[in-house]
């Protein structure tokens, strides 16, 4: 319930051709099952059948919107479909995709993951030429310019589309005969093909073509547009291509550790991580503990390579609910937190290295520690396994304001004090593109090197949304 | 989950202006709740605050959409909101209404109910200028209409609209600073305005304006556009009007029985059609038996002047609820429903007159006889306290395509047969004029003098709707 | 959420033995429907599978407890089951029937309507010799009872233990081999025995019998226990039967219109007793006008023999759901009601007969009677068509205590000062009677005649509910 | 859905006294949010107020069965609760606790722990007696005994009932005035106090006092029955009391790992026991990989003695809700398993130490190593923490049938073959007693060693619910 304002957020997006025989929504539901840690607030499903495009979309997990009923009314070969982003306060049933419209070239729905610098001038442009808009996602631009473009050719469309545009965008699109997979020219956003048996899909992670029996083929490049339909995937030129620039949060923390980006999957490149902090930033201490689940992957290679002994030190109560009553504030205030708790005999006396993925805002980190020190923690040394992020996203994720972020106006030194550590060493830019390997990456939210112009800040959001997980909901 | 087609139906719609103290989206479920029976799939309020239009809409009755929560999170002294009426296999959330968009202007919500005649041909026509849709409700061509309309004025540009529109239309819109209210040229569908105290509102049907406490001022006139603030109301010349049709199924069936249009209130005329009906049509009778709840207030008329007794004949069981698990087809087959009781001592040996307010297709009231013949009844004298229905609407009403129309392809004498009475009559055209009294009307549907030209039949849809009542669901 | 303390309602109860094809869960499902005017809180159903009996019961109206699943995870060919009476606050699933328990018998299914006047002292000796409670039921204290009888033999259990108990109850109890029918000696609860194709039913009202497509065989009498099997019914002489007091309330109000009690419909009851009341107490008026919808069966009958034109005055609101938001109270001051709505036209200058079919608390009436005059009623005459109600109910019919009782602290002059009418007058006892017909009833609410001797008051309950039909919930 | 027959599962209780200021109900929805890991199935509330118990219960977990107006509707400073195990088809809300009675001496509310191995033999005793069952849980009997013992005294009346149960119980039963704990004689299941500011608390483990701002006090004894009140905590000589047998399993597997009973958490416990686990058991291997999450405390201990690395081999998807439609047949015969995934890279090619904490049934741990096997790993190495599982439980825990237990008829080197292990080795008796620390325990489940004579098998359950975990559900 909120007025219709430019917002953008994380996302996960599918696709799938397949046979007479493919119950392509139940796919996609498995699919958009695998890709549920990209978006929690709304999921959806468009099926093509005989020419008419059907679908279903709904606030809540994949799980919660469809059951086997609304399978069954989403019949075809072919679907689509979409995961968003849930922060609390955005959400409005309207903005779920795909999103389905029809033009003149027929009905196409469109599910977007990624964000467009350009898009409120884009929008303002096309308001002033008479265009009306009933959502705040960027589908809804991108399917005005399709419409808008001077050729039958939805190819050509698309690529038109292409050319107005600024910002990320990995887009699974579908007519009634055929899915477009686009991936922006800086390759910002992942999106990758897989096939199964007599199927081709996209995916905005390979975890996702594992959920239904298939396998990694290889990413979508950089500015290319593929299409699929039963003969197969065709590439048509990324003329726009410019070297590729995948986000590197998608390593670091959004990534599921099964999937792969380039050679590896994420979990191999965030224990390396851990190991290379090992390296650069040892520590004279008694175990490694890792913040959970985040800090986990580089806290088994910060262990490994320092031959420290890895203990976990915290639980999460696994059965929070949606609905869960949160304790009164007396009660918060002693510390009782009933979604993590600490390991009283495992940390107590201990000399701890605290390890996580990253700090952003820096408030979960400081309630950790807080807690670890109540339990009798001898030492806490914070080894986080990404530079300090400085500069806000503008390419579809949620980060807070620069002000928020507190390595942007905080030194190391200052920030280790502020938490409460006794020490605090972040992995070097260097260290970290070693760990993901070759694959270019854009990692402006360390050093604001932005792949393209940005806007000035104002309507930025946050990063910050992990560090939510154990928070007050 | 279907796709997008042009389907249109009837519906409900409210909008209201207070002062600093009215709960504006409150008095708009307030009133909705009174016009429930005009629409009961999906149920929508906007609200507009400070320069932003909020707004939630969800399938079902305004009491489920709706809770204290939703309410409250509508904050604002303007609001608009619509229902509309469910028929199976039709329902998509992105139908509901109230419609709010974003354009060159800012933010407008619009509530519709009628239906345009040339919206195939406006769509086509838009989309070869690049319009996309989202929708396949007549709000959002008009919307777009507006949109691309040449002016900043907004009343002009609702005008610009309504030059191009044809067909049945009452509109609420709501910008950020006032709600505009527009029947079209013909008046075929009903709107008019009430007044509260410090607030000035729009309905589709007086009985919402009671349910704030409010009164009725005046219907809108045909083609005229009123505008509310907390100014009051203006109106700007109906310079498209043309005298007033109003739909006399209004009168008949639709309208609520304490709403007014034109002098007297729906179960006025509908009584008066009753007693116009036993001048007309008299029969020799133990007791009138009206079919439940349609016919009740012509069978009451009936009874009066005939001086034959009234009597119900029939129980209605009033707990059905949607859930409602059907009997199996073996046992509906004896007859068995769970909706619908003979009072079989009411009945049994008796003349019975059967009154019902129309006649569309046939089955329900086949059905009934049935009942009453298996229960005893010695003789069944159907009367109908309207003519034959022949032609479908055109005009926001779904009705049957012309085949399904039994008195289409049946004579009245055949139609008696056909459902098993051992006579029939109708009310004549004339009998149910005088009972409407002054107000002029589109009768169409009795004799397919439409106000304008229509398309070709193909899309048509169904008065039917109320004969399903009683219907396995 | 309550604490367990004796509270007992009005409810209705259904049982069925079929042959291999009788589907026994889904009859009940159709039957428990058909009753469901009987109570609404909450509904249940056993099963006798094998040996062995499965239920289901929870909170809600019989279409909301069941669906296709429910039943079908409830197979057998006898089932019985059982609807219970909506009053707020007293509402716990413990509560809910048939309560099924094991005892050293085997298993027993027991569903209840009625109320036992020596529940508190029945209860306090069975606790002295160590018994424990979980409900508030009374079905929980007869399963005790026919548990610690001492004879194998179940019909000798049931007998001995309705030489303990005394009051009100109407019992359907299901073995894994049979349903046994009881009612009490002076039969002041209805219960029905009704035959379908290769079924033999229990219900509490013949309108069960007809929606599962079965018919009406005859009453079980008055202290008669009957058993009901594959073989057909068994009865045992009622050794402790006295002339039958049904209550007279089935007729005046809870019965459904379509039930036979004795002889006639419910329906040609009430329409004779307003017939009678024109002759006892004619008026001077323009037109008859119900209550809706209490009083229109015998408005109907007034307004036949008086010659007085019958005439709809109100209009109800069939939406008003469970989840309804009440008007605040500053509307609610001002006569918005948006349940229920005068027809201005209709009654605005007439002298009015208002029918209701009796008076409890006399809020209701008084605050119809506000509103006619509101809406501008000459003169109002108020008719009921049975006598005033002057004592409580202690037979399961939940009435306010004495003192809320209009009719017990005012005489008629009084109330009808009191409800701002013109004219009063009730139906004498004698009138009623004979608009009864032969049937013995107990009519002790309106002149303390009780059938037995009953506890002073101070747990008594309320007729009222009714009355609350319109109220606020 | 389901016939009233004996079943008992593992659950947890909770019990807390306050002063005035004490939300007892809020209290303990945090404490059972706390104990949630010990039963999904059903929870329940209830409180002692004014001489009054309220409760309310039903099925789902905690924070979906209490709400903030069902909290407020609870008011009191004395509660007690439960949650109870979720196994499928045993789901009757009948069988939720607190189970709620009222008998001579007022009100109780029982909640239970545990199972009793003479259930059935004093349910049949007592059915003879002439007692009725509503329920198929402990409780009821527990119940029935204390209100038939022959004293006002409900301390001497609990008593009582222990002289005639024998079986596990650690039970928490709450009249008007006070909350009583206690323990069965051979302490198989846990019961703690805790104590808060101005409370005192009962529950199954330690976890529950954290969760309200408390702390452990100090475990109840074998046999002692304590209770509480505002004044704190009385101890009646535990005269049954024989030396502790608590049930191992709670270490192992069932006790949240930031729970202490003894002296330290389960966490230390069981990575203490992967450490004797690699010292018995050593395997020449690259990486120790987990079986999530049961195996990943004992993993870490093994890692850090053997100084393999410890590795995730395997990813958990979190967001599997209980609405979650499984993959068909011809899917998950392919080894597609949407909740668990295995990290090719982490286990191509290495030779793997797989770690879990038990081994029941052996289907879980064959279908993860077939996993690994696909994803290439070299050689499996399986280490179990604890020793062969042979003799199915008695107490409290849901195992499987004699025959199901893998070990029962296996050897090592049989099983080692069956679940396609490289080598398979168990931790010793003496190793997990070694791990374990001082508190005696009942390890019958080894060796069949059981605290007391139990029935012959037949009516046995299973400890294989955990195995379950990755299953389709």
């Amino acid at each position: 319930m909120r007025a219709i304002t430019g917002l953008h957020e994380e996302c996960g997006v599918f696709g799938i051709v397949g046979g007479p025989q493919t119950k392509a929504a139940r796919a996609t539901y498995y699919g958009l099952y695998a890709l549920q840690h990209r978006g929690q607030e709304s999921a959806g499903i468009a099926v093509s059948t005989g020419g008419d495009i059907l679908h279903h979309k709904a606030m809540g997990l994949v799980s919660e919107v469809f059951d086997d009923k609304r399978l069954a009314a989403l019949p075809g070969t072919m679907a689509c479909g979409h995961v968003r982003y849930s922060t609390s306060g955005r959400s409005l049933v309207v903005n779920a995709q795909p999103l389905v419209v029809r033009y003149r070239g027929g009905s196409l729905a469109l599910a977007h993951n990624g964000n467009l610098v350009n898009a409120p001038s884009l929008r303002a442009t096309l308001e002033q030429e008479g265009v009306i808009f009933q959502t705040s996602i960027d589908s809804e631009l991108i399917a005005n310019l399709v419409a808008r473009a001077d050729t039958a050719d939805i190819v050509e469309a698309v690529r038109s589309a292409m050319r107005i545009v600024r910002g990320a965008y990995a887009l699974v699109i579908m007519t009634p005969d055929q899915i477009i997979g686009v991936r922006d020219p800086d390759g910002i956003r992942p999106l990758s093909i897989g096939r199964g048996e007599n199927t081709w899909m996209l995916a905005s992670e390979s975890c996702a073509f594992d959920a239904v029996g298939g396998t990694l083929v290889r990413d979508v490049e950089p500015g290319e547009i593929v299409t699929l339909d039963r003969g197969g995937v065709r590439s048509y030129p990324p003329g726009l291509a410019r070297s590729e620039r995948l986000c590197i949060f998608e390593f670091i923390y959004f990534g599921r550790p099964d999937s792969i980006m380039g050679a590896d999957t994420m979990y191999a490149v965030r224990k390396r991580s851990g190991g290379l902090l090992a390296g650069e930033a040892p520590a004279q201490a008694d175990i490694v503990v890792p913040v959970p689940d985040s800090g986990i992957s580089a806290a088994v290679g910060y262990a490994e390579v320092s031959g420290i002994p890895f203990a976990e030190g915290f639980v999460k109560n696994r059965y929070v609910g949606r609905t869960f009553i949160q304790p009164e504030q007396s009660l918060r205030a002693t510390g009782v937190d009933l979604k993590l708790s600490v390991l009283t005999d495992v940390v107590r006396g201990k000399r701890i290295v605290l390890v996580d993925d990253s700090i952003v805002r820096g408030t979960t980190i400081l309630r950790l520690i807080r807690k670890l020190r109540a339990a009798g923690a001898a030492e806490i040394h914070l080894r986080v396994a990404s530079p300090p992020v400085r500069y806000p996203c503008h390419f579809g994720i949620d980060t807070p304001s620069r002000g928020e972020l507190i390595a942007n106006s905080l030194a190391p030194a200052a920030i280790c004090s502020r938490v409460n550590a006794d020490s605090l060493a972040y992995l070097s830019i260097e260290g970290l593109r070693t760990a993901v390997g070759g694959k270019g990456s854009c990692d402006a939210c360390f050093n604001g090197d932005y792949p393209m112009e940005v806007p000035d800040e104002g309507d930025k959001m946050g990063l910050e949304a992990k560090e939510t997980d154990y928070a007050a909901s």
